[in-house]
């Protein structure tokens, strides 16, 4: 750090240098910054990727150096092409520490120096000199930053200049524009860097070009959290929540749910009674060793889901068949404490869900509660959320670790072409109920002698706030957020215009009267409404920050309309702009707002639909995944077929960043309507990845 | 416990022995024992309390040793009385291991053996002869129990009788019941060990003669959790923190309040924050140490409550005065590890509540809202638990850690005498966002210069599940529980009646017709109504079970009631009945649930205030204490008073337990209205505690 502050001296440069904890993705990274009390209160990160040409093995290689917007897409390719250089590959670790001695954690454009910038290839987004934020680059170390002006950046960058040795400016934005689109055959290798660098944050930077985390913040979403991998919901987003909840909880007590509440401490002994369960939790769980300045005699889990910490009062409170079914559910917090990458609502340590636990006396009560839930969860992203979902079964392998068997929801994020996980109700058969494990027990009802027993059939089903983060994902554009209007906690807003230093007072003051009534009118319709009349902002600003916000309708008076006795609505999700009188207008936007709704729902269901690729060939599975589809195979549902597409998938696309969400295509779901696909016939049809008998038509997909 | 097994093998007794963890309270027995896979589904438990007479200090002492159930009451005074002995005070430590070579808390009859049985004296409550259900009794360990009938315990003792020492049965109750009943004079000394003896459990037991932590269970409300001092809410007792979230949540969406979700982790840095504050919970903060298998860099927090955890973001997301009022609230669980003795609802390790944090301008603006949320608090227990408090201010002593003052409603239980905490809502200054704390600043928009800071004002405030707790305790008789109509999740249960082995089927059908029928009309009218309709059951079985459970009303129709066109209604509060016409009956029945709603608060209400005396003599604080009364004194307000009247008030009920809330009279709260008590008049009314001037009249109570 010593030499970058002398460097950076010798140009007269003394920026602010802020220590933090060490990082290890843009997310972390973002986050020390963000909860640390130095350092500008905005700023932007820039990241440094170092590439290696093919050369011949023998040459010295000379690495590309690329300087970009953390949340920019590098092609690879493009950046290839123009500078000349063939097969551009993200270096290894080794090539890093022999030019740079850095991690790729630490490295950052100050790595450059006299030394060694002449024997790299040094390219420069363009667009880097339009931001006027400060730059966050990394102090030659993971854990200190300084903050630099893009002038002062490009100043220091100059300076290492030679005669030989010059910084290429490149507009990255444009290069990847260039590219060719992707196609059904493969397309060339490099193409995959961009999409896989980085994660959601930068795959959705892709397309909506802008930054995933900023994005969130920006929009009053959440923010970040000075425990890594925690985030704070803010009301804008906890509102969605609440709507979710109320909706969803009425219609769980409609089919005889009960809430309540267990504690969120699970003692070991009880967590690790189910092996599989356990095995597949264990790496995740937070434990308590100590209280106040005490050492805990043995450490106590915080609950990863609720299994395990319930069913041994199952076993208490089930004497009889008379005490079944037993339908409880509870609304709170589980920690998984992961280890990768977290995402905001996708991947948290500590998140908020519902977890539904029943017991039954039959199989077929079990089963039928499964799809009753299951059906829920899928209103819940089709009607609330206006997110199209896919109903269908999970395989043995991707089913919940301890379950019989496993359905689901499944969601689709167009921009990464990624399946994801919405929900999933569980049916657990009778693995926790046996006796060896919680013994949940009753004397069968239908046995006159009373002598045979029944372990009972239970399930358990949870929703977690994920269904926010996808819905964001799949709605989102590059304004920001765009809320249906079922879940939103603003539907309209009345913002008033045409005000201008000439106005007159009293115009003013009736035009501001216009909208406040217009907002009481609607108000009382049950419409969820909010007048903006903050006398600080413009128009323009307001606009700006509700659309960011995702207010679903915006309703404008200016002088011209007040004297119309009508008001000017725009639509947020596609931007059309209408004059609707303000007579009956409680009905009007109602209506609209329906319309807002269900246009969103089917805008997005067929886009997801058109990207449900029917693919019968093996050599057409990754060039369709690469195209950003999800793929259906006739498949022979065989685990060691699934692990083979997972590795083939996975290969035909390095090289990865070991950050990136997984690269080889996961089963997705058996989908529970298998007609919209040719039928496959017994004995015929066959899977295209090993050649045997196809069962059902699965989804396969990279995912998150 | 080998020669446990042993001694009781020679009688050829061979009982369970269970092993568990290491109990030092009823509370944790009962817990370890519930939660132990072995023993048996129900027990009760035995307590052996050994007393010391007075003698002469040369001489040796003859310990009386008093076997009796958990629940029952032991008046030493009667006893000694009764046994011709002075003065029995709770035998020391050292006294135990002298004689039993045992501390207290692996104390049992079964200590009783030939060599120290004719050195004791040893009295058996004779209604232990009574019991059907399995005694527990320590196996001369803490951590280990046996069962034993009631028989074979008193075959047991039988045994060890010689000619001159016999074991002495009494009938404790009736010995209570005799003893002078308390009046305004200070009662004999020994008078005290009953009531302090083994927390609330007892205390309630004492007079309701139920065993309270049973009655929980029972009632249907609770279960103990394998996890110490955590409990699990039942949905009989999780509908009613239902009811008042509903309720309490949208009354504070009306002033402007929005819901969020921050994570339950909190860093020890920022924790450590306020030194005042953390002074107050760092001994209860539980600590995450590991991760999976690795351990954490650094330890982090469960959050005891949110304060530091929540006002960092306060300071970065308050940039104006235009973003104040700043109002949050979360509804969530906090984590305080107690280490006295747990008790269900109010002392608790995790429990639920919501805490509110607000941020305002201006002192004026805090204060106001400080009373309306405690108004709310108020409304909470008076109009939906019909539960009587009184609002008033802490003396500094006992305000919120790190606060300026703190408001509070207190409750208070007859049975015991004691006052309770209820919530509190408090104005926490600009402590926290002082600038060496949180610097959550503003510009002043009143300053024309723009030049003047103001550090905003800041309220936080919170209602717990404790609540549930108090409603328990001041409504729950003899019977178990009395929910109130407002939050009972079941308001009415209908019961056919009269139904014998006579009955035709045809009037059989007729009658339960009725019922289901009379249920469904309730229901439409938005009554929560259940018809029970239980075909194994008689109906003498459900009016007790739906009575234990507190259902506030019983709708009867037996062959006459149907032949009139009636139903005979039953009040659970005060138990009266009457017919009355199914003709209109969702409206009769409405306006009954209302008058039992009401009656409860104003029977609940007298009681408070005639137990809440006028005191100004000195002499008269600790007799009227023990009479089972609040004091309210003209106090002087100084903080060496107040700890002066905890320490003699408590010196004066000597000896005590010391698992038993504290015994000495803590200042509970300076009531709003003063006007209910004579004129404090300046510089002539003096604090009957030290002799100073009185400032209000301020609350004294033994209290939890």
């Amino acid at each position: 750090m010593d030499s970058v502050t002398k460097s950076l001296a010798s140009l007269s440069l003394h920026p602010t240098l802020v220590n933090h904890t060490g990082t290890n993705s843009p997310a972390t990274w973002r986050d020390a910054l963000t909860t640390s009390a130095d350092g500008p209160d905005s700023f932007e990160l820039i990241k440094t990727l170092v590439y290696k040409p093919k050369t011949a093995k023998t040459a010295t290689p000379v690495p590309v150096v690329v300087i970009a917007r953390e949340a920019a897409s590098v092609n690879s390719g493009a950046i290839g092409k123009n500078l000349n250089l063939k097969d551009l590959r993200l270096a290894s670790e080794d090539l890093l520490k022999e030019f740079f001695s850095l991690d790729k954690d630490s490295l950052s454009p100050l790595a450059l120096n006299e030394t060694n910038f002449s024997k790299v290839v040094t390219v420069v987004d363009a667009s880097i000199a339009t931001i006027s934020n400060p730059l966050a680059l990394h102090a030659l170390s993971s854990s200190a930053t300084v903050f630099l002006s893009s002038s002062d950046l490009l100043q220091y960058l100059r300076n290492l200049e030679t005669e030989n040795a010059k910084i290429h400016e490149l507009d990255l934005q444009n290069l990847e524009t260039a590219a060719p689109a992707a196609t059904s055959k493969p397309p060339p290798k490099e193409k995959e860097d961009a999409r896989i660098e980085g994660s959601v944050q930068i795959a959705i930077g892709v397309k909506k070009e802008v930054d995933f985390s900023t994005w969130y913040t920006n929009a009053n979403m959440l923010d970040y959290y000075n425990v890594s991998g925690c985030y704070i919901l803010k009301p804008w987003s906890y509102s969605i929540w609440e709507e979710i909840q109320k909706w969803f909880d009425a219609e769980i007590k409609e089919l005889g749910v009960q809430n309540s509440y267990f504690p969120m401490f699970v003692s070991s002994k009880v967590l690790e009674r189910e092996k599989d369960h356990i095995e597949g939790f264990s790496p995740e769980v937070a434990w308590v060793t100590k209280a106040g300045n005490s050492d805990l005699e043995e450490p106590i889990a915080i609950r990863p889901t609720s299994e395990t910490a319930m069913y041994p009062y199952y076993a208490k409170w089930i004497k009889s068949h008379r005490d079944l079914p037993l339908k409880l559910n509870q609304w709170n917090s589980v920690v998984r404490w992961e280890f990768k990458n977290p995402q905001p609502f996708l991947r948290t340590r500590e998140f908020l869900w519902q977890e539904g636990h029943t017991a039954h006396l039959t199989k077929e009560e079990a089963d039928v509660e499964v799809r009753q839930i299951l059906e829920l969860y899928r209103r819940v992203y089709e009607e609330l959320l206006a997110v199209p979902v896919i109903p269908g079964i999970k395989s043995e392998k991707e089913k919940f670790a301890g379950g019989l068997y496993t359905t689901t929801v499944e969601g689709f994020i167009p921009t990464t072409g990624r399946g994801i996980q919405g929900a999933t109700s569980h049916c657990l058969g009778q693995n926790f109920s046996r006796p060896e494990m919680f013994n949940i027990v009753v004397e069968d009802p239908t046995d006159p002698t009373n002598q045979r027993k029944i372990h009972v059939w239970q399930n358990s089903w949870g929703l977690s706030t994920r269904v926010i983060g996808v819905m964001v994902m799949v709605h989102g554009d590059n304004q920001g957020l765009v809320l249906p209007p079922r879940v939103a906690s603003v539907q309209i807003v009345v913002v008033p215009c045409g005000i201008t230093v000439n106005t007159s007072n009293e115009t003013r003051s009736k035009i501001e009267g216009a909208c406040d009534e217009l907002a009481k009118t609607l108000k009382k319709a049950g419409i969820k409404v909010k007048a903006d009349l903050r006398d600080d902002k413009t128009p323009g600003y307001k606009f700006n920050d509700w659309e960011q916000k995702g207010v679903p309708l915006r309703l404008e008076i200016g002088p011209n309309d007040l004297a119309k006795q009508q008001t000017i609505t725009v639509r947020r999700d596609n931007g059309v702009k209408s004059a609707v009188a303000l007579d009956n207008i409680a009905s009007t936007v109602s209506q609209l707002l329906e319309s807002v709704q269900n246009d969103m729902f089917k805008r997005a269901q067929e886009t997801f639909h058109s990207r449900l690729k029917e693919v019968t060939k093996w050599e057409d599975v990754v060039p369709t995944l690469d195209s950003k589809n999800v793929v259906v195979l006739p498949w022979c549902e065989r685990e060691a077929c699934e692990e083979d597409i997972k590795e083939r998938s996975g290969k035909a696309s390095e090289p990865t960043d070991e950050r990136a969400p997984s690269a080889g295509a996961k089963s997705l779901a058996i989908p529970f309507d298998q007609s919209r696909w040719t039928a496959i016939e017994p004995g015929k049809t066959k899977c295209p990845a090993c050649g045997n008998d196809a069962k059902r038509w699965t989804m396969f997909g990279r995912s998150y």
